[in-house]
């Protein structure tokens, strides 16, 4: 069985870690007998867009709706296009569109990656964020009244839904019950958001009951922002609605020191719909062009995709390859952000020899 | 001119670091010739509320509506009284009555206290959260459709009004321009959530134009997390909505180490109602009835009384004052959290001394 892989680079590093990307990816399925077949789009800003003065053609749900995994670099040239005009015509869409309901992000304390905090070492830090990626804050409902006036109000909608709200509790607390350590953590703020917060609680603990095994807590966002920082080696399974998610999910591999090697995967768990995989980093225009981008949150986000698409064994071979080359911390082959005089293609390398 | 004090302490350790808090600020008071008198109220879940089954007289406005300030220690006992009874009747009504617009937290680094960051040290960290404390996020509007079925909706509005919005720019500018620094960092996310952010980010651009001399930058919420962690040295002020800045304001003192003595101010600048000061932490059952509770943040939330009553040079000293207390780090004064053997008492007697 073929697995049908749209590649979308995007702009800027996005363009110098996808290679690299595709390079592991190739070892491992080569060693694992995968049969992976890529298809590339130009939907970037710095591509798609200067031509056609729109980030994605009019069928461009046609023509991704079938693949069974988007692989996506970074999108984004703000000098150019700005930033709400270039998410919201592409990443954000694919979210939506493809129902891709599910944000998940490990943060996990890497070998031979500086963390912020004192006193961590790899394997005092390893959980997951689990995001509600379609609804919640994220919404397009309000608007303003005596706009322009001393009397303006502005308004936006919060609006949960418990279709959207259990079916990620349902994801978080399988993939909580699926760890050793069996604990979710829910993000919440009922005692100040008093609506929509004390409502989702209640559906925490109603899901609570189908996984009598799992052990559950919860933290109000303030405190909980705090804890990642003081006790991250408490979480083994954190959820969250999509404003919090959004929030843990770049505070997390903050902590760890990986914002800029972590890895995201936007899934539709049930497959109706391609998910999309993707680093957490941009297109950072200011590196781009230099050869120097780390491309780990690439590789990274590929070992995701192939979970994701059932090959667990290869993307724990890619996860083992990277923390290898890690830990031999030869400066020749790593990238100049983490204390190397290589590029991006000689730690790309590395990896994919490694596997 | 006598300034008229409402004490309240409170809770738990409420009780046992008011005592401390109300010792140096009389010293101080003695030192710089200020004239404080002090009228204790039992607004407490284990003291009026136990008798009268509320946690406030039904008068408490007239009651209180004419001090000059209430200083306050900590409110709440899960055991007895659900946190959103305790804080909705009590805290959040003193917040919204007296129009207390404003909550200021600052977020140090300070000697003798370890902080969670590596290779940080007192100076490294030094700035101001100012958070909009009465609209935005925190509002009543809102409601359930379809409830107890499979296609419930549940809706909260994020309500924020010129007004309101100007208001706490302006306080911050303000604080800003008063600093040596000038920066001021505004918390958006106005790639996400598209309405009411977009709107904040173009009152803090209008708001700029009067203060020529502060610069401003902004972060989206989630990436502004994450930079407290990896570059808490890039913040002077920082200014955000409701709840952004109950995120940053635990955050902050969180990365600092001083969550468990971090003062803050609830501000009503044009003193038409008194403003309430408070230490960030709560009425703490586990340890209350032990006397070791860290008084500083009870102290510290004194110093933040006095300047917002006109008397910086005596608040300076309360600082001073514990700096050099923390810095001299006598085992026998300090309490257990800090490394001491020391109790809530010596290290409140140490800090009067002091000053
Ligand atoms: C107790 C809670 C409602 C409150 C808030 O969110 O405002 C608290 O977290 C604070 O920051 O004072
Ligand atoms: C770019 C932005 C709209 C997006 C989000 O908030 O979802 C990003 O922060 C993310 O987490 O993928």
């Amino acid at each position: 069985m073929t697995h049908r892989i749209a590649v979308i680079p995007g702009d800027g590093i996005g363009n110098e870690v996808m290679p690299e990307g595709l390079r592991v990816l190739e070892a491992v399925a080569k060693r694992f007998d995968i049969d992976l077949s890529f298809e590339h789009f130009d939907f970037a800003c710095c591509d798609y867009y200067a031509k056609h003065g729109k980030m994605m053609p009019d069928d461009w749900f046609e023509q991704l709706k079938d693949f069974d995994a988007i692989f996506y670099g970074a999108v984004g040239w703000p000098d150019t296009v700005p930033d709400h005009i270039s998410l919201w015509g592409s990443l954000l869409q694919f979210r939506r569109q493809f129902d891709q309901y599910i944000n998940l992000r490990p943060c996990k304390l890497l070998p031979g990656i500086k963390s912020p905090l004192a006193d961590r070492k790899p394997g005092d830090i390893d959980f997951y964020v689990v995001r509600e990626n379609t609804e919640g804050e994220y919404s397009s409902v309000g608007g303003k009244m005596f706009e322009g006036t001393e009397r303006e109000v502005v308004i936006q909608e919060t609006v949960m839904t418990r279709h959207g709200t259990d079916r990620v509790l349902k994801f978080a607390f399988e993939l909580a019950q699926s760890r050793p350590r069996k604990k979710l953590t829910s993000a919440t703020k009922s005692n100040g958001i008093a609506i929509t917060m004390p409502w989702w609680d209640e559906r925490v603990v109603a899901m609570s009951g189908n996984y009598p095994e799992v052990s559950v807590d919860k933290f109000h966002i303030d405190i909980l922002t705090a804890n990642f920082v003081m006790h991250p080696d408490w979480f083994d399974v954190v959820v969250a609605s999509n404003l919090f998610g959004d929030i843990l999910s770049d505070l997390g591999p903050a902590c760890t020191g990986t914002i800029g090697v972590a890895p995201s995967a936007n899934i539709n768990p049930e497959g109706t719909f391609p998910s999309l995989f993707e680093p957490v980093h941009g297109s950072a225009p200011d590196i781009a062009g230099k050869g120097i981008a780390n491309p780990i949150g690439q590789i990274w986000s590929g070992a995701m995709m192939l979970e994701h698409l059932g090959h667990k064994e290869a993307a724990d071979a890619i996860i083992d390859a990277f923390e290898a080359v890690l830990t031999e911390a030869n400066p020749a082959v790593l990238t100049p952000d983490i204390r190397g005089q290589g590029n991006t293609q000689t730690l790309g390398q590395a990896i994919a020899e490694r596997v």
